[in-house]
């Protein structure tokens, strides 16, 4: 155990206690980002499914009652809004990667604008990327704080003019994901999405989509699939809690147009309260 | 572009630009950890050398000079300790992975005990890990801030009683480094050390090590290995700023011994000035 001999933050000397949070040295957290409609945050019980789910394989010990009471305060103040909550293993007790079990979790929560990230632009043009991610089960489908792979993606992103979002694939060369959305494709009339076992986040958009598809008769194959099949798809859309569902136009240069039950799909999902 | 509406930390309304930090939410920095004797930064060429290349990689614009002086003004203060020197992108200008560019790099400066961190044993036991590394070459080498891959491990050896540290693998089942060091294997009288092509980093220590052989005429082979080398080793030593070159006694059970030529090699780096 060892408390620093001595902080500076810029140049200066600082007694505050954040400087110390793991999630600023390591990304030693979780995040949600949660739509808010009228005050009430859109598909709630599925944030707080997945952020249990982080805590449980991160070992964070979380007061869940006491964070989302937090959250429904930012949203009863700014009643339309992005939220963007923050939970971190806090600031560390011993200096290394160990936590020492004694920290006590912090809780940023950030409201903004919903028109804030970037603007839905009304042809959605979509790039593969180079950008890879990397694969450890361990860390695959939860939201933590370990996103610089997402930063580089978006860097490489602004090569691609007029790209809304990139798609990325594993080291091993799988599909996974977009840099901030999941992805669904159509071929042949069938609809899938890429498996997470690996890598990527486990969207709660997704997961409506899963859900609503499975309601409405309509098969979903998640499963592996290499990069390639971006050249043989014939159809796609983005998910995540801010888009929604949203139809891709142009993938790699190349037309896109989702069939009408996709459409439907896409539809009902849209209009769901949430 | 997008201010957030209103920030709350642990439920109370908070003014200051912390909570917007990308380290915090993305693990969005590099950082090194220094050992201090004297007043005196150990090996600083080489920190300065690898916090620039992960500067480049990241897109990170820096005062090198700045950081460098603030780091020697701790030092200074506190003539005998570990350094952290943390640097981040700065506060968040837009919601979202993609840097705005228009950010302000933040550098915090941590001064820590020397004895703080796991400490030494006298016979040093090393456990190989479940815990694996995903593999991304574009971060690979570099010491940036997402290192929950290192906490899990960290929490894993907490199983493996007396064990001081951890060998990790990556995705592909290549070794690759300790949870919070370099590994150096010998066998068959060859020195030898994971390449770091598509994970881990790139330690200082190692950098020394590999500088110090190459002086002395020891040959070291830097190459892609698989597992179970461990299992095939005769000797073994650990590398860090903090442990310097640490001789491994028992991996996994099994008593390894350093040859008389790399417990010279291992003697000659210990007693560098640094």
């Amino acid at each position: 155990m060892s408390a620093p001999l001595g902080v500076l933050v810029d140049g200066q000397p600082c007694a505050a206690d954040w400087p110390l949070d793991r999630a600023l040295h390591y990304g030693d957290g979780l995040f949600e980002t949660i739509a808010v409609r009228q005050g009430r945050l859109r598909f709630e019980s599925l944030h707080r499914a997945r952020l249990a789910e982080g805590c449980r394989r991160l070992g964070l010990q979380v007061d869940h009652g006491d964070v989302w009471q937090q959250t429904q305060t930012l949203a009863t103040r700014h009643t339309t809004c992005t939220l963007k909550l923050l939970v971190t293993r806090g600031s560390a007790v011993a200096r290394g990667y160990a936590p020492s079990g004694a920290e006590r979790t912090r809780v940023v929560l950030l409201a903004y604008p919903s028109s804030s990230g970037p603007e839905l632009p009304s042809r959605v043009r979509v790039a593969t990327l180079e950008a890879t991610l990397g694969e450890n089960p361990a860390l695959a489908g939860i939201k933590h704080c370990n996103r610089l792979e997402q930063v580089l993606a978006r860097l490489e992103l602004r090569s691609h003019e007029h790209a809304f979002e990139g798609l990325m694939a594993s080291s091993s060369g799988h599909l996974i994901s977009g840099t901030m959305s999941n992805v669904f494709l159509e071929q042949d009339g069938v609809l899938m999405t890429p498996s997470l076992e690996r890598c990527g986040i486990a969207g709660v958009m997704r997961a409506v989509v899963l859900r609503e598809a499975a309601a409405a008769g309509t098969p979903v194959q998640v499963k592996d699939m290499p990069l390639d099949i971006v050249r043989r798809c014939s159809g796609a859309f983005l998910t995540n809690a801010r888009i929604g569902v949203l139809p891709v136009h142009v993938l790699d240069g190349r037309e896109l147009a989702l069939s009408a039950s996709m459409q439907a799909l896409a539809g009902r999902v849209s209009a769901l309260d949430g």
